[in-house]
């Protein structure tokens, strides 16, 4: 069976969503992780920065070196940060082997959008249409089909999973959309810094980047194409939605809830409502609907590939607010891109993504 | 001295609020608390319930009985659950001893407003309009002469002070008002339940109560007071606010860091905006304005009156985004309280209320 | 494969550790929970008070009547509180119907040790001789022919397998031992009480029931044990190990943290105890001996069913200091029990268990 | 009153402990803080450094310019790094500027043992004998007539106040002392570094520098210290204590416990022993001793100056187990330095350290 297994290579491999693609691939039946990379801890054994694999990976680090590692493996897993991504992505189309890329650099449409918000020229901006935005629930057949899966951010997998329902059985009001959404401090990445200074961190909650988020174009890009693909053609042009995104910083180490409000069409009951969401998704594996607003929290789904979602009626305002909760480096992230893979290569969708939550 | 000093009675002592009554008052020089109520706790030391008073309080607990409390002191705070404070209060007015009410009784001008929210009768109607809202910063005046002071929520507090400036000013639509609030959970009291068992509420975070709870008749009627006083009369009618209001627990035991969002009347710069609020609260001890939202977290006003809020323009999509953060027990409840009673005494408003938070 | 696989029920479901035996049963490929019991939560499902096993579980929980259990399995995990899990695993035996108990009815060799400790006569004094002590690592050979495994403590397991190699090989003085542990909050249970509310456990750390911890005479029966079995004939009644245990309550969901000390018999280097620990395990798959000290955390075994060790040698005390970190809820309580129940009926011993910790 | 008050200045002022000076002084009648220093942070206010100062400081940093520091002020207060503190504590001293340091650098009395755990000459081995070290329960006389406080440890502080009176009354072995203490994160200071980044310690406790902390040699003068003064002429010399201290990072801002071990010379009561204890601490403001050793918590001390402490004696063992509870920033620190200025200048020794801790 080992000849049989797919290898694959974790370039970035030193950050939370590097260790957390080790651990879930390492129950994975069909892959196996060869190589692994990251500049500054190159020559050292991955257990040294994470001990949690002690005894479950005994790969060393070693310098990315695009050009090498094509000649070792048959798939990308791409963790290296935002800008960094897009050449050696583009070397992996060339030398056509799949890739899964979980920085930015391929997830938005337009170029110019990429620009504005990251600062930074896209030097590839042909291969952009190449890449499919790896949310499987909304774009599997396009995933199938593709050699490079943008992985979406974590905060937008969330607040696209609980929105889309809405927008497509045109529920809410698209122009309305208000998302406060709280993330554990594991989303912002393994670098120290004094905003995640346990000290700092802890006992605290902090609203950032108010209105300006990056993962902000990423939701209104999706949110903006279920708007269209459900209006009449000559409708289509209007549906530009802006929402007012806020993230915050929460004291937990992983998981975040998203709480997203917006304006009825018309007025409906909360029976109706659950009823555009279990259909909306009937045969979706990792996504649960619940009625009860308490039960979705990050210690749900911790560790696990679900995103859970609620959506309630306030009736004296006219609103839908609903809630989402997911697990950052996984469905946010490091499962979502196992889910990716496994559509691509053909493997069952849920393969190494059936562990529950780690509760409590 | 020991004469001068004015005698107090804690009635409901042996929650959280009351604990914070004792541990703020402790440090007020002219009062001193000489009897404590609680009845599942009478016959016990207070230090029995709260070790960190232990040689700094030496009083006993007494089962609550409010005639006999009233012939011992000069003024009464009522830390006693809501609907249960009803008839305490009503016994201390008409003994002519002023009262501090923390709970929600006398807070709602109209009972049926009251009734509808708590699913009770209200048995002391009339009583109601001499009841000043304790929030000093907005009705300072009220409460210098009143003998009955319905001490806001902590939730409330944050809101209607975050939000203020903004409809007195004339800044933002009032029915466009969405707010998000988190709280630690010593908001929930010191009663067990699963909700708040460690490991259920520790890396969570969860919506509660969405569009439905009880401070929301609070935040509006407050809200449609300024909206009322700022319009000409004949508008004034048809100013009734409805917020949508969706508070969540988080992992931190005090604070509460609330953001709200609003569309702006007519677009403004973050220079102007940034004004209305230093101007509303220019002479103002207890509010602080910041210009960076990253500043604003329940970490820095830990056990202190402070109310930091910071507000900014998301010009893209036409909203305000405020934050507002405060300690639950101290500027949403037990400070507040102290606060207004200085100013229905004559003290210095900020007596007993001066030193910063506890940080880190 | 459904029919080959095995039926197991789980006793006392609606607790942590017997959420914990669902998840990671939900995971054997040989194993199916076909019936679950909880007096109080009879009639709910699994999910409502389990929402993290939606979508994984749809089983009902139902009064415990273990008559009617023993006709419907193969196996039984009886998750049931101390001394209400005596008579329900004897009529286990009497049905030959195996069973792993995870409270301590049967983990004390002498009845009378277990009365002095638990307050209450044992039942069946003369079952407790055919229970194996469910710790694989030491009582592999018993664990594979038993019908009952008593699952040691979560503690216990710390401690035994931290001290083992030190009493083994003789490098300690037996009654020098002081064990100081640290254990988050799931450790205490499910049911909501004033120390286990979220306010008063966050924050916090407390050392309890020091020296009186009923977990003390497991430790000290397998250290009395290890000691026996490696001393010369006649010195082995001697072998009575007092030590003085100190368990903390600290502000973590899950994981043990075990530090003990004990003074050296001679002097010898750090890796020559390194050596001792390596042989010691050899070939263990779930204990992981590590060299740095600050490796060692729950943290990294969030989860798993690892036990990660560490000792140094401090020289200048001519103590061994030792460090060992679990999860409480896997290799504390239901991991091991999967572990035994694998020993017992052939399965490969790691199966369902080799998730590595979540970290972070 | 302005012209009587003691001007002084913090150097350090940009970490915790300096902060923590910032927030105490602006509560003593009788000092102001008139210039703060800090190289890295020089020219910001304290403000940006501190939101929780914000309307209580408005000083700017400076840098460190010693010389000109002495001109201005009547006192100093270092927080400066250890090794860094010898020269401008000597300069105060040279410019009979009395100077209350919080460094390690003048709190061994032999110049020798400092340079065996700092790792650096010490440059003016003279002045050692010239420093009280600033316990004032130990040393209040000491600290009245010196111009140099050197303040103890936060971990010394704990472990010398616990074992103090069982040495004092020979109620233990000096040889057997084992302390395992564990911290919260605010101790390791306020630089980010990967131990302490929030993802990193949330939900860990590791053990640290096990048998290596550079606390022990001032714990062991210091119980030395107590055991010759009560010893027979003779017997003095002997008196060479070395303690085994294992210290834990737990997942808390502040406060420690500690937990000490030692063996009963002769068997004793639980109320004899806490007798000693009484006794020992009679007269103690900020020494509370309690008998039920779950009421010891840093969450019952935050933010304030006390020490709790409680002891029991583990009969099965032959063991007293200590457990006392202090804020590491307050009593371990910035608490414990005022508490000596207020000695120092003859100021009642309570002053601005009598609020209680915040709770919960």
């Amino acid at each position: 069976m080992g000849t049989s297994r797919l290898k694959t290579a974790v370039l970035g491999a030193s950050g939370y969503t590097g260790g957390e693609l080790l651990r879930l691939l390492s129950g994975h039946p069909h892959v196996t992780v060869t190589t692994v990379t990251g500049d500054k801890s190159a020559g050292l054994p991955v257990t040294s920065l994470f001990p949690h694999l002690d005894a479950v990976h005994a790969l060393v680090l070693e310098p990315l070196n695009i050009d090498r590692v094509l000649k070792k493996v048959d798939l990308v897993f791409s963790a290296l940060p935002h800008t960094t991504a897009m050449e050696p992505v583009a070397k992996c189309l060339q030398a056509k082997i799949p890739v899964i890329d979980l920085s930015a650099d391929y997830r938005l449409r337009q170029a110019e959008t990429y620009e504005h918000w990251y600062g930074t020229p896209h030097t590839h901006p042909a291969l952009i249409k190449k890449a499919a935005y790896g949310l499987p629930e909304l774009h599997r057949t396009t995933i199938r089909r593709t050699r490079l899966v943008a992985v979406p951010g974590c905060y937008p997998t969330a607040a696209i999973l609980q929105l889309a329902p809405l927008l497509a059985h045109q529920v809410i009001k698209p122009t309305s959309i208000v998302i406060d959404a709280k993330s554990g401090a594991s989303g912002a990445g393994r670098s120290p810094a004094l905003p995640y200074h346990f000290p700092e961190t802890h006992d605290s909650i902090t609203a950032y980047k108010i209105g300006r988020h990056r993962h902000t174009p990423e939701i209104e890009q999706e949110l903006d194409l279920i708007v269209a693909k459900n209006s009449a053609p000559r409708k289509r042009k209007a549906a530009r939605i802006n929402v007012a995104f806020t993230p915050h910083l929460i004291p937990m180490n992983r998981g975040i809830l998203s709480t997203a409000y917006a304006v009825l069409r018309k007025p409906m009951t909360s029976d109706d409502l659950n009823h555009v969401y279990a259909k909306f998704y009937k045969n979706e594996r990792f996504i649960r609907i619940r009625e009860e607003p308490t039960t979705i929290s990050p210690l749900h789904v911790r560790g696990s590939n679900f995103c859970d979602i609620c959506a309630v009626i306030d009736h004296r305002t006219n609103h839908v607010v609903t809630v989402a909760a997911l697990d950052n480096l996984v469905k946010g992230a490091a499962g979502q891109a196992i889910q990716s893979m496994n559509l691509m290569m053909g493997f069952p969708e849920e393969t190494a993504l059936t562990t529950p939550g780690v509760f409590p």
